[in-house]
């Protein structure tokens, strides 16, 4: 590795110990670089987490190959539940099975955020160059020394740390970007969906038994509206619903109208039958748990100067229909790290390549979560999507260089989110010819598949 | 006029006495409704106008639409200059006239934007219910009440103003917005350009004349940057020069690269050379002078609670290539004025549905902004584009109710940007059909052109 690093110690501060932050901090760690890191949240390794923040995620090949750079893969995979694909729940309670991948070696990971992220931090603090400091909320930064204010909400005390370097993991609301917003020509968009999300959740059975097949993600795609529930490693589920906020957009079925408990009641029984049955106290649940949003936030640049940069949701929050924003966070560590690798502590450079590269995927990435989330709550549910994933399957079997299922090139390569963007719009293309005015594998145009995918689809390279 | 007041006299605080406060103010001087108006700046009638601020701005059909509606029009045409077209300067010196209309009687208005606001203001204050404070900067917002903060940065005084309904028009970085941004749900963006821009002034000749034709709006397109210049009341041309700011972009022909004294005489005298001999103090003027960004911004909702609402530049700043900026803020003022008119003084209804049907129209005429830089930088110097014109041109005559090029339908017509935009495209499409391929009117194949418009464009309402 052509690493040159200066003599003189490194000192990082990081602001923010999520998900993102504390693995960053195991990177510098390995390469000798010292971290401070500001949390300002309490740790939650003595505290009650927090509710109302989604407290599920898939984890995938993304964030798995980060673990894996930095030795923690082993640890968290003791944590997390694998799920090979999607059982759907049809509203007369029929269950049908859509496999992820192409077999039971490609699967998706549930992990509780906060199993995930406690565990980091232990992993984390092992490294005796890599400090965690709670209640520390950032009020402010001058970018030129760099220097991040903080108040210790606990002990009303308010203190600034200066540092070579300073790296904003601190989630989309970011205090760190807020003040870059000051600065001329910085772009910024908020984009919050017209849906929210209630999370619910389906308890162990007597004997700590899951009461519905463990190693799925379960949909109840309803069209303009659907319930998800993930395995936790206590037998529970946690449920999530996603529904719009007014009545405008959701007619009968919007969260404004959910406010009456006989609504509630009514509603998930017409729609979520088979869930209302595993979920007894649902009522008292629903209206205990806060609603939550869901928002795109996008920007330009992520460097200021040449010392200070933001990485994961504090410059490209995301919606979660892709599984994608913690794997999107950690795959921004690899490549920040692979900067480190060929630039060493020339942070300026390292900045700005790793911004460079980075923001055409995180778009991207960001597209590809508010596209999926119609896949996810209504086309999964349709003859025609079915039909085309067969399509899709048996095109990946004949051209397993070219044609690479969307679902894959995102959630079991690392193959650019840009590039996966674009190749699954040129692919979505071909499965829309191909499967026009037919609804049988027998009758597909194996030949003209063929001319269409050699014309339109170079090779790409292995998967990972 | 159905309108339903209270009895209780009515009190409006406006933030931002610049040109949407003070035509505001007027349309609630009208129906009796008292106004104070605090503004940031000095007042301009007594200091120096400040420097770097678009400095000149062309008045179309919408704007003067609102200023007839309060009566306001005759004083300021008084300050205007008719403009008849483009006047393009070619780099060997050739000109060429395009005009903007059918004829003589279409044209849009070069006005200096002091001079505009200090007229607006002057008119505001002969109405006894307005009343401006100036100095008076927004420091924060309680919306409940609504009761807003300021500070005199004169006087150091801090002081607040309880109101019955507020409404911002403090602008593009409007501080009222940035307050509303600590809302949940609250989706905004802002998007510079890669480019910025220099105003240069041409002076007028020994004898006070116009060194250039008067009334027109003069271009040098030169595809990747642009100069134009517009008429000043003292003979002056008041220019601005857009260019790419980074070499990346815009190779030699760059902001960056202007820095050094010697490659901008050679940049002026290479492609300007016209208006180089014009301009003597080319060197002073540039360096003393601050470069000006480019910023599109975008946001819903406009209106928080039934209280407060965003009105022009706060809620929607566009790029100056349309030359809609001001005329689409003096719309706003038109289409809240409406409002009141069928609401009264239910002002979170007027503000509901003002927001409800804006904003669709004001997030057209930013994009419909941003294509024009394409259009006059690089697009008006091209033959097929003149070609283009003739066409349109020809196609207005056929079927004036159906084909309205779309550079009328914004500037000469107030038919709702997002239907000019939409049908703009439509156009632009039968335009590609029927110039392909050839170069001369008498090839046109009109007999298709008649099947395209009647199937594609349904007639619209009588132009203004």
């Amino acid at each position: 590795m052509n690493l040159t690093m200066s003599d003189t110690k490194q000192k990082v501060t990081i602001v923010g110990a999520g998900l993102a932050g504390a693995l960053l901090s195991v990177y510098f760690a390995k390469r000798g670089i010292d971290v401070d890191m500001y949390e300002r949240r309490p740790d939650m390794r003595k505290a009650e987490a927090g509710a109302g923040k989604s407290i599920n995620l898939a984890l995938s090949t993304r964030g798995i190959h980060a673990l894996k750079e930095v030795g923690l893969y082993e640890e968290i995979k003791k944590i997390s539940i694998p799920m090979y694909g999607r059982k759907l729940h049809a509203p007369d309670g029929t269950l049908t099975f859509q496999r992820y991948g192409k077999d039971d070696s490609e699967y998706i990971n549930a992990v509780s955020r906060a199993e995930l992220n406690k565990s980091l931090m232990d992993l984390a603090e092992e490294n005796p160059g890599v400090k965690i400091r709670f209640n520390s909320r950032c009020t402010g930064i001058d970018f030129s020394k760099p220097e991040v204010y903080f108040h210790d909400d606990v002990s009303s005390e308010s203190f600034s740390v200066k540092s070579d370097t300073v790296i904003s993991t601190d989630g989309a609301t970011s205090a760190v970007r807020m003040e870059m917003m000051k600065f001329p020509r910085f772009n910024f968009s908020q984009l919050y969906e017209n849906y929210g999300y209630k999370e619910l959740t389906i308890p162990a059975g007597k004997n700590g038994e899951f009461q519905m097949e463990k190693n799925a993600l379960h949909i109840w795609p309803r069209g303009n509206f659907m319930l998800i529930a993930l395995p936790n490693l206590d037998g529970s589920f946690t449920c999530t619903l996603f529904l719009p906020y007014d009545k405008e957009l959701g007619g009968e079925n919007s969260l404004e109208l959910l406010e009456s408990r006989d609504n509630l009641k009514s509603f998930f029984s017409n729609h979520f039958h088979d869930a209302l049955e595993l979920m007894p106290d649902l009522e008292e649940q629903y209206f205990s748990h806060p609603t939550g949003t869901l928002m795109t936030v996008k920007c330009f640049p992520w460097t200021t100067g040449d010392r200070v940069t933001l990485l994961g949701d504090s410059c490209h929050a995301i919606v979660p229909f892709f599984g994608q924003g913690m794997n999107a966070a950690f795959e921004d560590c690899t490549y920040l790290n692979e900067m480190i690798g060929k630039h060493g502590d020339d942070w300026g450079k390292v900045f700005r390549e790793y911004q460079k590269i980075r923001t055409h995927d995180t778009d991207a990435i960001a597209d590809l979560a508010q596209e999926n989330f119609v896949e996810m709550r209504d086309l999964v549910a349709t003859p025609k999507f079915q039909f085309k994933k067969k399509i899709e399957a048996e095109l990946h079997k004949l051209f397993p260089s070219r044609f690479v299922p969307k679902y894959s090139m995102v959630t079991f390569s690392r193959i650019p989110y840009s590039v996966a963007h674009h190749r699954g719009k040129l692919q979505e293309e071909i499965l829309d010819i191909l499967s026009h005015g037919i609804d049988a594998l027998k009758d597909v145009n194996w030949q003209e598949a063929e001319e269409l995918i050699t014309s339109r689809l170079e090779p790409i390279g292995e998967l990972e």
